[in-house]
């Protein structure tokens, strides 16, 4: 904001002047703080026919005798029958009554006259109604007015003529203004606040001149108990003591409690004077006064709805200004309120001028409440002291109010509505007026509620340090039982780096479950509280907010990734239990001889679950594009959305005439995530009852095919799938198949398990490192054909290879579930409670392996299905990084599908390569 | 809108009525139409020192001599060291020099003076600077006027004094402003546009008034060759003939052409006067001067951009009203344009305003044209005819423009931007003012744009007639394909039943070409156009629109439904080709015996196929959900949304400051439309590439597990995969499967087709009616298990007897294949090429079955994956139909998805039921 430097308005005044204001500031300084800048609110039209107005208290004062209440209220007059000896404005007139011969009083009230046709109730000559008055054509015409006026009283007082006569001298036309004892100290206020209040040690200016009267006139005493205010003076400033703005600010809280529930609003009230210094009117704020854009009454009023944050910009054009704001208008601003006693009082609202100095510094514009200098009268535009010579020409600069902010701020641990007395801070523009029709200035309005956000960031960081510390402790219980999964002791480099993983997602649950709360907190307490008790963030306190869910995105991007590659990378083997059935014979050809062989195990049984498995490779326990989907019909169609702006309704539902209040950022991600969270929530409830279960059909359809499924997620760790048929085959013809099926349906078999008369068929293995040395050993030649090394060998030599490799493979891992092997044999035991809480084994598979029982089917660990909280958390991450980032819902659920298909079609089509290479299935048939 | 009767201005006037004012409008519509309505732009400073501004010919004239151009230009004033002599307003005045002793000339300048301090350069006396004027305060203070005035010149004329003498008579206040001749005919004209340019038979009233003195000037001549358009007299009035309006608004084109690129302006341009009938200025109508509705100054202009639809509305207060409205302004409207000479001209516009009666009759209120009366002068708000008494007072009622409307009409067939005349239609509110705090009016103001549609909806009618007759044909072949299919010759209900079926498919494809057609044309042709040639319908003409899209989607719907029942019963069996490798030596329990049987052959490959038959039953050529996002984030995210606005711009963005214009229907289904049919071209290109196909690796499979497959999708017509395996068998273990595959892969062995040496492994097939009576009695047995009948039957029995059906259904289809059956045998050919395109076969199977060679696996029309075209069309239907519904795209995109989900659920899962019931394999395997 480039600010230009003005002329000040100056002036020539009979007055002379000591040498340092400064020194008089001081003096002003030692005024004690008001307890409180209250007073009650009173209307010309309260006083009376007996009472008039005083415009300088704001309050209504007593007219003297023979005199009553003025047409405008803001003086006394002569009652009829009474001439004007002597007028000062307000209530210091004379009146003296008139001569029985001539009891009607001239139209100026000066003189007495003898009416020929009577008086009227004013006590003025009355008029006969064909009597053409030039007051009857104003509607039709203004004419331009050249005729005689009264001489200002001030020349009578002095000198009897209209001539000035030493030692007075007479001041330019603008200074004429002073003479009207009435207005004139206000009309000095108002250049002191054209000048931005601003104070130097001069005194020659129009505030130096206003603190010369103000430090001079203390013996008059001070008005509605309120140490700044002089009598007939208008009251400009707070004092200037270091530190009296936190005290005006925050000592008191405002009178009046508000809730957010009903409509409460903010009564703003303003006295509102002409440039002049005459009282024009209290003016409500409703319907614009402060706001310089045009915009429905309606939408202009919500600035004053209570809890609603109220921005409003535009660019308007000079001559609009200049059209609409000719004459400056200059406002006192209070807030009212009732009083116990049903009488409405009125509590002065302190402004904050950014453009004021004080002493050549620019003081309101840091950020240092204890260097602020507040005031008291404001204005929007003035056009008036940039004119130059000629009062009906454009003036040369106009200065505008282009940046007004009224601040609210919660008094905190309250729980009850209470504020702090309102603040409103102004930044004015000048404008060189050259081409009106083309120049535009920017202009803006807008009503914040703040509160102190400290406490609220201490919790946060505590919580932050307690549950980051607790990760810690975690990751280092999960990286100590992958020590023990992989077989290995020494605390190598892949160690840290694993645990720097482990600590990743865990940090990232960390940041997730802080920020989810934190959203759902301000959701909860701003939206549902009905005496206000807490207040949002400003948009620049949301920041640590979203640096927040940024860190919980990566990291969980991080832990998402790591989580990929370990899928994609896992050993499996399908365990083939079916024997010939016996001998096939077969003429050999050419020789006539029949040859017995061993019948051909099928494969199509293990193509068979290959192809299942496969398939199941991606699947999810909810369907997470119906979520996104559900969450973006709340959030978009039903209206939740709203939810998240700044105001105080609870309602989904705005009409397009009301105000639309900015977003909240915090509220936008709380919001989504309560939605992401109860559509969850309903769906693991509801969902999944009608949705097939592919996990447990995929056990099942080994069971029939009397194939098992081994599978390592780690070194000496993995799962096992008991998947042995309860008739000894499944080789067969459709007529036996359908047999066994209704045989087991009947229950006419034994049961499933791997012990007797146990139903477990899944089983969390831990392999001593001789079995796994075993099984290494053969896979190295299963998968050997990849080797660089190979090369050179003829392709039917690597495929007999690795051919005979699976046969060797298959008859070792049933052997071992056979408990063949005695130097490599296992026992099945029940996991501890504490070991499953903790993911962790306490025994280490030295000589035996062990089989743990499982009937969580947590083999799903090595697919999405197993990982359904991690996938979702990062989908909800996902959403709302994306919608912080572009303040779109439907851009977000659009990419969080499109990550959820790339990420899947990556999962699939690498697992699936994985799985044809560690099976030796062909892709073919993996489809 | 009640119509309140409210007092007419009446007035009292010094002259003598004829009786019958009929007669003299008659005499008024004898004038002939004008040409056109066209003047050129002249303002009162373009006229010079010599000239004044003729407010009633808006045109600049001579100043007699001694004279010149008065200050404000619209009349003339003596040149300095003369005085008036004579008055009457514009150049009607008559000078006089002054004596030489006397040079001055007083204020008002009627009399000469001496000044003693000289003359300044207006020949007045000098005025001291110190001698204080109250002009100087005028910024300042607004006195109360009680001074003398001038009497009326018409007084001073008639009776050399200010005496009213007889034979006139003193009217009333109001009427005072007619004596001045300058002004007086603008009054009284205001005054009858105050009576809504009402005619009746009386003369009493304002209009009658006029309309007698229009018709006995009519020696005055006419203003600018505008028949209506009387010299000295405001110009009111088009004639009241018959069918005038419509000569008036479609006889002359409006002499600019407009285009959409750039930014063309209707350069709207208003003569504004007082009530007394001064002419203020001339005034743009940008800036919000027609439109009571606050707003932006961007906004409140965009009204006039061409092209862009306008509608603005709100509540206002009446105290707002009274407050910014306190003096009625008039405007004559203006279009202005530029002639050839870079002159600039004004097109006159005519307004029609509903609440004028014409014989107490509202002939404007009706929408036949030839009845309208159309009218030049109106006002905003008439804040003065309805005080009553006391001009100072509020008024007790006051008239509204509550409804105001600007219609831009285009000239079909030109292509070039040619419109006829704007016509400004006003609807007028009474209000009764109470308590003008509280009461508020609502106000309208809209800009619309319209042209003829009739010949696009004759075109529609023709298109829709045209295709719909083909559909009835092509309907009528379907059905005979379908009859020669099912193998039945008789027309029963059945047949007519499924000739309605097809009809309502052909015809929904005819009202969606229809409609996406029209919403494409308009898009295109509206939005692309430079020079404009077509304007949108207006809202209520897209009903027949929307009535087209509501009978596409339904008639669709029901297609859609055909066809999913039609899928859901197919017949389907799958035929293993495998035979027993021989017999198998097995020892019999406790004989100790050694007996042989046949190797039975594995099941699992055909549980493979199934399961994979199953899988690709809602298999899609392009993901359809990525459709639907994709359309929505195009639509939502990229803005093509804001296409379908009623504006010019073809941009894809808005910023937050500038006007939004509304919807079209149209054009939102129009966008949606061309987005999916965009992106559905672009993903058969492209997308197909990337996605496996699941449809040839189902027939890949096929053949590599040695299963055909035997479809009837009609009694007598179906599909044939051929899987049989070249390698003889596949029941084998994965030895010998790879060794297969990788012989294969080096083509070492014979080809796939049906027929030797060749590749065909899909066909069609047209079944005899002998095959198909035999099938039907094997598969009666296959399924009967299921009749009610069979419920007493041991399930034993039951189950013994589809497994032997089975079994003999596997050996007659294969055998079939084989031409084993002599009496059952089949040919194999291609299909003749109009075969192909009719999709129906000429020959009858009558002896022998047809193969029919295909290339393009149509036995996916089975399936989703073949019926894509119509799956597609019923979710672009739906997609708009929501959206047309809702004003929603993302509540569309959302619904279309659930809708597709929805019947891929019931497809899937009945699919699933119908196969295993058709096939007996078991559920539990088709996971």
């Amino acid at each position: 904001m480039a600010r230009r430097r003005r002329p000040r308005v100056a002036m020539a005044t009979p007055w002379r002047w000591g040498a340092a204001a400064a020194a008089l500031l001081l003096a002003m300084a030692a005024f004690p703080p008001a307890r409180a800048f209250s007073l009650p609110l009173q209307r010309p039209v309260d006083c009376g026919a007996a009472r008039y107005f005083d415009i300088s208290r704001l309050a209504c004062g007593p007219c003297g005798a023979h005199q009553r209440q003025s047409a405008g209220g803001s003086s006394c007059v002569c009652q009829p029958g009474y001439r004007m000896v002597s007028s000062n404005g307000g209530s210091s007139i004379i009146c003296e009554k008139c001569p029985e011969n001539m009891s009607g009083v001239t139209q100026d009230g000066w003189n007495c006259i003898t009416c020929p046709k009577g008086l009227n109730s004013e006590g003025k000559c009355k008029c006969l109604h064909n009597e053409i008055l030039g007051k009857e054509y104003m509607a039709f015409f203004i004419f331009v007015i050249h005729r005689c006026v009264r001489c200002e009283q001030t020349f009578i007082n002095a000198s009897k003529s209209c001539d000035c006569s030493s030692p007075n001298i007479l001041v330019s036309r603008r200074m004429l203004i002073l003479y009207s004892n009435l207005t004139a100290c206000q009309a000095l206020g108002n250049m002191c606040v054209m000048n931005m209040n601003s104070l130097s040690s001069s005194i020659t200016d129009a505030c130096g001149l206003f603190q010369y009267i103000y430090v001079n006139t203390a013996r008059l005493g001070i008005v509605h108990s309120i140490a700044y205010w002089r009598h007939n003076l208008p009251w400009l400033y707070y004092g200037d003591q270091p530190g009296l703005a936190s005290q005006v600010l925050e000592a008191n809280h405002f009178p009046t409690i508000f809730s957010f529930k009903g409509t409460d609003k903010l009564q703003f009230i303003a006295a509102s004077f002409d440039a002049a210094g005459n009282f024009l009117k209290w003016q409500n704020l409703e319907g614009g006064i402060l706001q310089l854009c045009p915009d429905t009454q309606t939408k202009l009023n919500a600035a004053y709805a209570f809890g609603t944050t109220y921005q409003q910009s535009c660019e308007i054009s000079v001559s609009k200004i200049l059209l609409d704001f000719a004459n400056p208008i200059f406002y006192d601003l209070f807030l009212e309120y009732n009083g116990n006693n049903g009488q409405q009082y009125l509590w002065a609202v302190p402004v904050l001028n950014l453009n004021l100095q004080y002493s050549e510094m620019f003081v309101n514009q840091g950020s240092n409440m204890n260097n602020w200098l507040l005031t008291r009268r404001f204005f929007l535009v003035d056009a008036l002291s940039g004119k130059e010579n000629d009062l009906g020409k454009l003036p040369r600069v106009i200065r505008v109010a282009s940046k007004i902010t009224i601040s609210i701020r919660l008094v905190s641990h309250t729980q009850r509505g209470m504020i702090y007395p309102p603040l409103l801070t102004i930044a004015y523009t000048d404008v060189l007026v050259q081409n009106p029709e083309t120049q535009s200035v920017m202009v803006s309005f807008s009503v914040n509620y703040e509160m102190n956000q400290s406490e609220a960031q201490i919790q946060t960081d505590i919580t932050l340090g307690v549950l980051g510390g607790l990760a810690v402790l975690w990751s280092l219980l999960k990286t100590a039982g992958w020590k023990r999964r992989t077989g290995s002791s020494i605390i190598d480099l892949q160690t840290v780096f694993k645990f720097l993983l482990f600590y990743a997602g865990d940090l990232a649950n960390v940041f997730f479950i802080i920020t989810v709360g934190t959203g759902i907190y301000w959701l909860v307490f701003f939206k549902a509280q009905q005496f206000v008790s807490v207040l949002l963030p400003l948009p620049s306190q949301e920041e640590d907010f979203v640096t927040y869910v940024a860190c919980a995105f990566s990291l969980k991007a991080l832990q998402f990734l790591q989580l990929l590659v370990s899928q994609l990378t896992i050993d499996i083997f399908f365990i083939d239990w079916e024997r010939p059935k016996g001998k096939v014979l077969k003429a050999v050809e050419g020789e006539g001889v029949i040859k017995s062989a061993a019948a051909p195990v099928s494969i199509w049984r293990t193509y068979f679950i290959a192809n299942e498995w496969n398939e199941i490779q991606t699947v999810r326990k909810i369907n997470p594009l119906f979520q996104v989907l559900a969450v973006l019909f709340f959030l978009e169609v039903v209206g939740f959305s709203n939810l998240a702006l700044m105001d105080s309704s609870s309602s989904l539902s705005r009409s397009s005439e009301s105000y639309i209040a900015p977003w909240s950022r915090i509220l936008r991600f709380g919001v989504s995530a309560a939605l992401w969270l109860a559509i969850i929530i309903f769906f693991s409830v509801v969902y999944e009852r009608f949705v097939e279960d592919k996990i447990s059909q995929f056990v099942d359809l080994c069971c029939m095919s009397n194939i098992s499924v081994f599978l390592f997620s780690h070194s000496c760790f993995g799962y096992y799938i008991h998947g042995r048929s309860v008739h000894g085959h499944a080789d067969t013809n459709m007529e036996e198949m359908n047999m066994n099926l209704k045989r087991e349906a009947e229950n006419l078999c034994s049961q499933r398990g791997l012990l007797p008369n146990t139903d477990g068929q899944t089983f969390q293995i831990s392999i001593s490192r001789k079995m796994r040395l075993h099984y290494d050993r053969i896979h190295e030649s299963l998968t050997r054909k990849r080797g660089p090394a190979r090369l050179l060998e003829s392709s039917a030599n690597i495929f007999e290879q690795s051919t005979r490799a699976y046969n060797t493979m298959n008859k070792f891992l049933s052997s071992f579930i056979d408990h063949v092997h005695k130097e490599m044999d296992y026992i099945v035991k029940d996991k501890l409670l504490l070991e499953r809480i903790l993911g962790m084994e306490f025994m280490e598979p030295i000589d035996k392996s062990i089989f743990y029982n499982d009937e969580g089917q947590s083999f799903s660990d090595v697919l999405y299905y197993g990982n359904e909280t991690t996938l979702l958390i990062f989908d909800v991450l996902f959403f709302s990084i994306v919608d912080l980032a572009s303040q779109s819902f439907v851009l977000a659920a659009i990419l969080t599908y499109l990550q959820q298909e790339i990420f899947r079609f990556i999962r699939n089509t690498l697992g699936q390569k994985n799985l044809a290479s560690k099976t030796l299935v062909d892709e073919r048939f993996l489809i």
